[in-house]
């Protein structure tokens, strides 16, 4: 049986599979442990799709716009005037400034139950303004044939996203199969309070930890504790966890994903804003890594075409 | 079968089986799928004994010693003084600052893969002064079989300690069967060093995170994102995990190891500086949480006496 159906024969396909079957032969001189059997994969670009906006920022546009009610202040205050009034080239000049108070303002100041159950609304009800599919559909089909392939071989596959963790977390369990403390993302910072009695951890306004460039093999150091052997990007904040994986003593494998589709999905990389994706393609090609070309090397990109 | 022959008869084993055997019956209303049977254990004092100091401790002190051919300056200033003379009055007066000095010393400036070969070459070779055993031989036979128990129960095992989270990788996977990415400990701030194509992550002197008191819900919740259903602890250090675990929906269940075994391991409770277990031990009582009395509920305490 074909453990990728959703992948067009050829070079790609067979890298990945004359991988995997190459180090969990226990008669080869590449043969892993199981234990080191450690897949690292980026989320958004990689997993799912990102354009035109990582789609986390549109569940933060979203929030304001469901909290507005109760901030009548915003109609005249950047950057919430620009978000309720749609205005993207208004809210751009805003910056990052603008951005971070975006976030900070509907991640923060509640608690983490009471975000999780935020979050879950979201990702259950709201769709994505291009493809006007709820944004869980939006995953790519070959990828998530891809985990099940490594699970399959005892791999133990875990997220390590520029994302936040805690956006991630509700909905990544049951979309590809990954549970919550094998979610690697961005965080910020929380605080405990017994409150009387019923415990609850609160969000704090405060950056704690950016899982992006450097980040990613400082957090799967963090959380993991051992280099993959095992990694998936689709652009330069991925290029440190390739490399990482790269390190590895044991034989490994780096899969970067082009987005070369532009009917399917999305083409862009070099001059891109979202998921730029220029040294990467170059060190790859250096490299010898495995560059997914999406028109060519996927038969189906989103589970709703099959 | 006994799944926990190393346990005496009695209600603490009862209640133990118990518990496992409702939550796991899908005909039970306290039936908890397997993705929730999250279980964390404390390590110092719930896992291994932690007398008279933390083991750890014993390793800082060991590198001291090691290091101090290439710091002959070492002989006239503390806290360096005070251990190459094993004074330990004059130690204890260096305080938390001469204690974080030697942690810092003897836990940084190396990269990540250096300091676990330190540990490893430590963990298999160096003796507990009164004992005369390898510390890994002075983990806590009934704690294995429960370990082990949950384990064949589906339940997700993890670490949750306020010791070194790369102090514990390197030996937790061979020791108690639970990988490195589950365990959740403190740590030191990392830094990424592409370092000329290879690449190294460097251990800082600066405190990332402290797992104890109120960090063991934050680090359960950074690290696993879901409450616990189980948690097991041994100090005032985990009276705040286990209140999380006991916020959860899900049935759960609180134990607490009390060291009541001066003949086979050290009587100790609420005025030992090593795990405190005073407040615990009271909320304990209170709430109806098991209280495993070391003397009367263990046949064993080591391996070894098998
Ligand atoms: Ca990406
Ligand atoms: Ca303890």
């Amino acid at each position: 049986m074909d453990p990728l159906p959703s992948w067009n024969d050829g070079a790609t396909k067979e890298a990945i599979i004359s991988y995997v079957q190459d180090v969990t032969n226990i008669n080869s001189p590449n043969f892993i442990d199981v234990n080191d059997r450690i897949a690292t994969f980026d989320n958004d670009g990689t997993l799912w799709s990102e354009q035109p906006v990582y789609f986390q920022f549109f569940f933060a546009i979203d929030r304001v716009k469901s909290l507005a009610a109760d901030h009548p202040e915003w109609k005249n205050e950047q950057p919430f005037k620009a978000v309720l009034e749609n205005n993207m080239e208004d809210l751009k000049k805003q910056g990052m400034k603008g951005l971070i108070e975006i976030i900070m303002t509907t991640h923060a100041g509640m608690t983490t139950d009471e975000f999780e159950a935020i979050v879950k609304n979201w990702i259950t009800t709201a769709e994505h303004p291009v493809k006007k599919r709820k944004f869980t559909e939006m995953v790519f089909q070959p990828m998530l044939e891809l985990l099940e392939y490594l699970r399959a071989n005892e791999f133990k596959t875990f997220i390590v996203s520029g994302g936040g963790i805690e956006f991630m977390r509700p909905w990544t369990e049951q979309v590809y199969g990954i549970p919550k403390d094998q979610v690697v993302g961005s965080s910020i910072q929380t605080e405990y309070d017994y409150n009387n009695g019923n415990p609850v951890i609160k969000r704090l306004a405060k950056i704690d930890f950016i899982d992006d460039k450097e980040g990613k093999p400082i957090g799967i150091n963090r959380f993991i504790g051992k280099k993959p052997v095992f990694a998936a990007g689709n652009s330069d904040g991925d290029l440190q966890m390739l490399r990482w994986t790269d390190a590895n003593e044991h034989k490994s494998f780096q899969l970067y994903i082009h987005h070369t589709d532009s009917i399917r999905e999305w083409a862009y990389d070099r001059k891109s804003h979202i998921g730029t994706f220029d040294k990467g393609l170059d060190e790859a090609q250096e490299k010898g890594w495995t560059l997914v070309d999406m028109e060519r090397d996927w038969k189906v990109v989103y589970p709703f075409e099959l």
